[in-house]
This record gives structure tokens, C-alpha cells and sequence, in this order.
């Protein structure tokens, strides 16, 4: 009772090469077909064999798909969803990994009329880019979001939900716009901050770039991580969620104002205040089990 | 050839322990004595048996020693060092291990007029606290900024160097003002990032607070970490290192500004130029030891 026979990734990246190495290891009778418009990529993607056949073209790899899944940049949806709408079996369903959804369905459905999309974003990722970055094992334990426009036939968005939680993942539903906001928060906005600290660091006059290396463990290195990820991807999440993102940029903005105005005015209250109530978020993403307790992420010493 | 043969911890939280633990382990012939103001910490330590001894006041802690570090919070230095002043031997050295060391040294010079005192900083630490929390490799492959004051016997910074160095830690010799810059960059304004940051996404009307703990894994989850940092420690450093941290936080808040008007108005060359050129310090913090090349900080998948 697979919820699909032969599923089609198209964007052999860390994402798109992480579910077809998925599917293979969970769901070993399901044929895997790949495309990616880099050939390098498809040369690799070839090499590592995680697919069954790599495509030459977007629309031949969707041809006999039941499933066919968008793993490429968010700027780039619609572009992709136009080379295959020629080749897109009308009963396939067409999914995404994008990680904003509200501009990405309007694309999608700008291109496919009348395809049955059920968009979708694995929360779960690393700082690394390439199909030498995926693991089979990425998604396990971390939560996949389904966000099915208005009219999606439910029994698409149960076969989504099955695919997914097959490969390890837990599943919620959510309004697109939703999605967009939470994302803001968990997501985008630490990128775009981690991104700017980065850049501000690197553009100190008195400080050398050699120096914020050598002391980065006092909590600096922390940002780098996420800061290493891959500039495309990112760039297109910021201008596809745009007003999400900015909504809760001045919310941080002005939380930051309120904690340089407690450093200048040396109101150690306030700082000791919001210090100590940042405590409670973390013990809890620890006991739902979306990180490690270890210290210090676990790194070795 | 030991540079000390006792020595004085006074503070025995998280770096105090560590130090404690890791001159028993580096240098076995030398006698360690501990104090804490806090009961329940010293009849814990006296548990875990880091120490050889731990003395039931600061001064009873320092009459003998050759060596006294203080591991207190910043704001707590000159009290410790008012309590120690009529029993520390003239010929020890005094150290400490403050995160901010400008307003630190000028208050041990107000309270120990004729000490020979060697400020330091291990750049290192966990967001874990407490006597519980330290362990012997703490320093091993981090860096220790010593920031001697004008005026210090050169003999005596050889000495702290050479400690350091026994714990397994590189050693740099630095202008206070400059430490205090160049951690405002590498650790407090990262720091305070976090800590808003958590605070901002805890006080959203519109997603619940078991929404950002479920989806943390896309980035929020990094922040979390140092944001569950010791909140005294930190209030201190910030009362105590406010026109660096002021002054790297005006340059970010700037940037941040740049980042928030390029997404207003879909520049995305802008964003991508900053995305690009951040991955090159993670680079070097990684070729330099200062963090794991290990995916998503080596967390288990």
C-alpha cells in the first residue's frame, strides 16, 4: 500500500537528493527518476546512484510520474513549472519543498491550471549544498508541513501525508499564509540575522577578520553555521516572503531597540528579565526531541 | 618547572569548575583550593571532589596561595576581591576569567591596590552552568586572552601564560580595550541577538510558542543554545562592556537595516552578494579548529 509507484525529483540538491536516497531506503519497489538542470549535478547524481535514471530534460523525467516533487529554489518554481506542463500526467500530483508557500502556490498554479498541487516544506535541512549533501536519514524525527490550497482533493494531500511520513517525517497541515509566518519566525529571520552578523563582523575596521575567527567560540561560530548555506535558496525565501519576513523584523527590531536602550541606561533588571524567561523555549524544543541536549550542540572537546 | 604550585578558584560554576578539573588533570602535584558563596555549590563540589580543598570563605581560600583566579560574574569581581583583600599573599598573582575586562581591571585595582593582577579570558564555555557542568577539556585547542595592565611584572604574565598553555589553550596577549571590542563582535552581541531574538518569537500573538519549538530545526534551534546561557553572567557582562557592545550593535543594526529595505524593494543582488561572501569566515573557523566541519554541528540524523 504505497501512496506511489514512481516518483519524479526534480533538483538534485541537499533536499531533492536527501528524498530520493529516502524513498530508496524506505521504499525500495518505488522507481526514482531525477533532473537537474546543472549536468554537472546530473553527471554526479549519476555517479552517487540514488536515482534509477537521471532525465535529460525536466518535462521527459515527469512523463509516467505519480508524484513529482520540486526540490529547486523558490525563484525558480516557476520557471520548472512551466517546462513540464506539457509532459505532466493530468492524475500526477505535484508537490515542492519550498520553504515559503504563498507566492510558490500561485506560481505553481499560474503554470498548471489544472494539475493537483500539494505543496509541501520539510523542516529540516543542513548548512551544505549539493547532491552530495543528502542523506536518507534527513528527515527523520523533523516535521514536514503540507499546506493544500483550497480544493485540493483530500485524498492527494492523504497520499502526501503518507509519502512523507514514511520517510521518517511527522506531518501537520497548515493555511499557506501560516506556514509563512511561522517560517518567518523559526526560520528565515534567524537566516537573515545570523547572514548580517556574519557581514558585519567581516566589515569591522578595528577588529581583523583573523581575530573574529580565533575568538568565534565565545558564540559567534554559532551563527556561521547557518550563515554557510546556500546564497540562491535564500535569497529567493526572502523575496517570496516578503511581508511575513518584514512583519517580524520590526518586531526584532524594536525588541533589539529595548535592549540597547537597557545597555545604555545600564537597567541590568530588564536585561536579567528577558535573560532568564529565553530559558523555557529551549528546555522545550529539547524535550520534543528537535535538538540535542548535549552541551554545546554535542561538538567534541 | 609547574608555573604555580596552589591554586585559588573562587567561583566554582561552570569555567571555575573547569579550571579546577583541568589542573588536577594537567598538573596532579598541584594543590587546588575552591570557594563559592553559594553553600549548596560547595557541598556539591566537595562531591564531585574537583578540588582538595574548599574553604568556607574567600579569604580562607586565597592566605596560601600562589595562584588566585576569580570565576565570578563581572559584576561580582569587586566585592570578591574586596573580601579577599586582607588575606591575599603579596606575592600571589591574581587572575580572573571576566568575559569584559576594561571596568573588571579597574575595579580589582581600586580593591587590590598593590596586587599583581594578570587578567584573562578563556574563550570558551557551554550554555550549560554550574559546578555539575564543567569538565577538564574545556580549554584544550581555545584560545585564553591575557590582558595585563600597564605595568605588570613581565614574569608574572610568562606565569599565567604558561598555565594556560598546560590547560591546553593557546594563549594571546591583548589590550584590554581591544578584548573588550573584539568580544563585543565574537560573543556579546551574538549573544544578546539570541537572546532577543528567543524573546521576540516567545511573544508572538500569532504563532504559538509550540509552533516555534516544532519547527526550530529550521534555524531558530541554533539560537536557543546560547540564549539558555547563565542570565547573571550575562546581565554583568553587558552592564560592564556597554560602549563596545553598543558600538558593534549600532554597526549591526545598520546593516540590518540595509538587509530589511533589499527585501522591501526585491533587491536581490544585494541579498545574494551578503549571503555569498559570509560562507568564507565559516570557512576559516573551521580550517582553524575553531568549530567542526561536521553538518548541522555534527547533530545526530
Amino acid at each position: 500500500m504505497l501512496p506511489f509507484e514512481r516518483v519524479t525529483v526534480i533538483g538534485l540538491g541537499l533536499i531533492g537528493s536527501s528524498i530520493a536516497r529516502a524513498v530508496r531506503a524506505e521504499m525500495p519497489t518505488v522507481r526514482v527518476t531525477g533532473f537537474d538542470r546543472d549536468p554537472d549535478v546530473r553527471t554526479r547524481s549519476e555517479e552517487l546512484g540514488f536515482c534509477h535514471d537521471i532525465a535529460d530534460s525536466a518535462g521527459a523525467g515527469v512523463t509516467d510520474a505519480d508524484l513529482v516533487i520540486l526540490c529547486v529554489p523558490v525563484g525558480a518554481m516557476a520557471s520548472v513549472a512551466a517546462e513540464i506542463a506539457d509532459d505532466l500526467p493530468p492524475e500526477a500530483i505535484l508537490s515542492d519543498v519550498g520553504s515559503s508557500k504563498t507566492t510558490v502556490i500561485e506560481n505553481l498554479r499560474k503554470a498548471l491550471p489544472n494539475a493537483i498541487i500539494v505543496p509541501g516544506h520539510p523542516v529540516a535541512g543542513t548548512e551544505h549544498s549539493g547532491p552530495d549533501a543528502g542523506f536518507a536519514t534527513l528527515f527523520k524525527g523533523r516535521w514536514c508541513i503540507l499546506t493544500p490550497p483550497d480544493g485540493a482533493p483530500e485524498q492527494a494531500v492523504f497520499r502526501m501525508k503518507s509519502f512523507w511520513q514514511a520517510l521518517g517525517a511527522n506531518v501537520e497541515i497548515m493555511e499557506p499564509r501560516h506556514h509563512d509566518l511561522v517560517l518567518a519566525v523559526t526560520s528565515h529571520v534567524p537566516h537573515l540575522i545570523a547572514y548580517t552578523i556574519v557581514g558585519t563582523a567581516s566589515d569591522l575596521e578595528d577588529v581583523t577578520r583573523s581575530e573574529v575567527i580565533k575568538y568565534s567560540a565565545g558564540g559567534f561560530r554559532d551563527f556561521t553555521r547557518i550563515a554557510a548555506s546556500d546564497p540562491t535558496m535564500w535569497r529567493d525565501v526572502f523575496l517570496n516572503n516578503k511581508d511575513a519576513v518584514l512583519e517580524i523584523l520590526q518586531r526584532l527590531t524594536e525588541d533589539l531597540a529595548a535592549m540597547q536602550r537597557a545597555i545604555r541606561w545600564g537597567d541590568g533588571d530588564t536585561l536579567f528579565e528577558v535573560f532568564s524567561r529565553t530559558r523555557a523555549i529551549r528546555r522545550g524544543i529539547i524535550e520534543q526531541g528537535q535538538d540535542d541536549a548535549l552541551p554545546d550542540f554535542g561538538r567534541k572537546h
